[in-house]
């Protein structure tokens, strides 16, 4: 009986024939980082209490996931009310069930004190001036080739992402490609600053140097003017990795949209493709994933049923409000987890190894 | 019956017991690269027909895996006198039985158009500066970080290189750690310049800023003095992932000197590892790896019993001279090809397989 703490959020039947072929195996699980300029509009992101401080995010997320703990930064990464970045989910799930985890740098400003995958991306500019990334498709070709390489290690690949800002990035991009993506992103803060996403991404497209239909037909068009620099490094990773063993897309609407650029880049992949994410994004009624996924194709959603309900700790005990949400893959990695341990680690485990780094964690910054 | 044409060139019991191990099974193979402005001394290297190509030997050898060809130059690396990279026969190995293959950068110049991993490394210094690195600390210390997360996902790990100048370095770091080396070390050309060797290894040892005692009680500051960039790379993966799995150092003397580092940094690891290399090292009578590896202890040295003698191709035959002899991973990989295929890929394959590669990239050169 293949039974896991597993939501099929969308296209039930495909996301249990996805978890049918990966059950029990234990796949290789690789972050993508960056940065993005935009990231710094006021109010955009919740990845860092000074926005200045986004620039180290996405390296202390990581080096959290390889030491336990960050060395770019005292502490973890916090939003400005004080909530964990969800990276202590990814680390804890990794920690429960270990899997080969490797860093992809997309583009960063700062770089993370571990080892970590080259594919010569570089940080993204503010995605208003129409001019976000220098050589997308540079990065996506060699990340391509990557792909191509963790698939023939890996009984199958789970991907996730950290970067500050980029759900605004991502609807810029959806815009781009010209899906419906209004309204439809999440954000890691409770009141998701939708109409300032919307007029970001709107100015980004109107500067654009390429022309709507062209950024229609080419995905890496859409990346180059209002996309960030996790996207190229993702997509390239899904379309090289899903040509022959299964992906889990570890994210929310950031890798909903990375999804669409895969269907325009390499659409026979995503049969081989699915979306795991949390409980909070599915849940979430500020931001619509299944919309995004719809327009995308048959693709399976599967969420972690996370439950931080019960925790005595506010830091955790706020996730079920909302904050925060998902990122560093923490909802697909909870999956991988469940899944390799053919269903032995459940949401209430891992309630209990995120306690257990929170307090050791909350401790290491004196608190 | 394991059956495989492989030569027990040293502690043959152990050998057996390896090969046991990993028999049927697929590694992953890490290829290090890094440059040393050793290799422009004059009469160093043959790894480049002008000293100043070398720069570029390492991210072509590379490419050549990634793609079947080089990007960074035209046609392949050759020597002054015309014989092809070693790379050819790792490239042909790879393509009779396919790993998953990934680049590590320890320092390099040209940078591959390939996917690497970067672990924070720097080309090095002409070690007759006696200040060949900067910190190689930090990069053995990223390595092994690495090495746990390759071994997690891999039943065993194969790690080659490809530095030109890299003999003349292992020489120095062997000396300056209170190993015998001299004359044990390899060389790519027929006349092995040991004296040149000597001078460069003995002016830097000089030179350093560390004391003889130093340099023996910290393999590391060996390094740091009179090494290269590849060196704290491979022996970070090497003491990271022979902690969990087995690990076939693939090279000649210059990965006895590695080993040597190993054994310094990390002894209780050498029970994981052997030397895998080429018949042309095993047999060649102006070095002895089998003298290097002693001194580090009972190391098993596997050699892969190619033949290139049959050859109609004069740029292959000349291998048998003792031309080139190894790099890139050329013995131990293919060694993992051979153990892979349970002995059905044998010397004879390969060599059809070199010969077919061969002629396409002779072809590609307008030869």
């Amino acid at each position: 009986m293949r039974k896991a703490d597993i939501i099929y959020a969308f296209e039930e039947q495909a996301g249990r024939r996805f978890v049918d072929g990966v059950w029990g195996k234990v796949p290789t699980y690789t972050v993508v980082i960056g940065n993005t300029e935009t990231a710094k509009v006021p109010g955009v992101s919740a990845a860092g209490a000074v926005p200045e401080i986004t620039d180290f995010t996405p390296a202390a997320d990581v080096e959290l996931l390889h030491y336990g703990r960050c060395k770019c930064i005292d502490g973890v990464p916090v939003t400005p009310t004080g909530v964990p970045t969800p990276g202590i989910i990814s680390m804890s799930a990794l920690q429960l069930a270990p899997m080969p985890t490797f860093v992809i740098n997309g583009g960063v400003r700062v770089r993370p004190h571990t080892p970590y995958f080259e594919i010569e991306g570089e940080p993204g500019e503010d995605i208003r001036t129409g001019r976000a990334l220098k050589d997308p498709r540079r990065a996506y070709e060699n990340a391509l080739q990557l792909g191509r390489q963790l698939a023939r290690g890996s009984p199958y690949l789970v991907i996730g992402e950290s970067i500050a800002g980029g759900t605004t990035t991502a609807l810029a991009v959806l815009l781009a490609m010209g899906y419906d993506g209004q309204g439809k992103v999440s954000s890691s803060m409770i009141d998701n600053p939708h109409s300032l996403k919307e007029r970001i991404a709107r100015e980004g497209i109107a500067n654009a140097p390429f022309s709507a239909e062209e950024m229609r037909a080419d995905p890496l068009k859409a990346v180059q003017a209002v996309g960030d620099p996790m996207m190229p490094a993702a997509a390239g990773v899904v379309a090289g990795a899903a040509e022959s063993v299964p992906v889990l897309m570890a994210g929310g609407t950031q890798m909903a949209a990375v999804m669409a650029l895969v269907k325009g880049l390499a659409p026979h992949v995503l049969e081989n493709v699915a979306l795991g994410t949390t409980k909070w994004i599915v849940n979430d009624r500020s931001s619509d994933v299944r919309a995004i996924v719809r327009q995308v194709g048959e693709v399976p959603i599967l969420a972690a049923d996370l439950d931080f309900g019960p925790s005595r700790h506010e830091g955790l005990a706020v996730f079920e409000k909302g904050l925060v949400k998902e990122g560093v893959g923490a909802g697909g990695i909870a999956i991988a987890a469940f899944l390799s341990s053919q269903g032995r680690i459940g949401a209430k485990t891992m309630l209990e190894k995120v306690e257990e780094n929170y307090v050791r964690l909350m401790r290491l910054m004196g608190k």
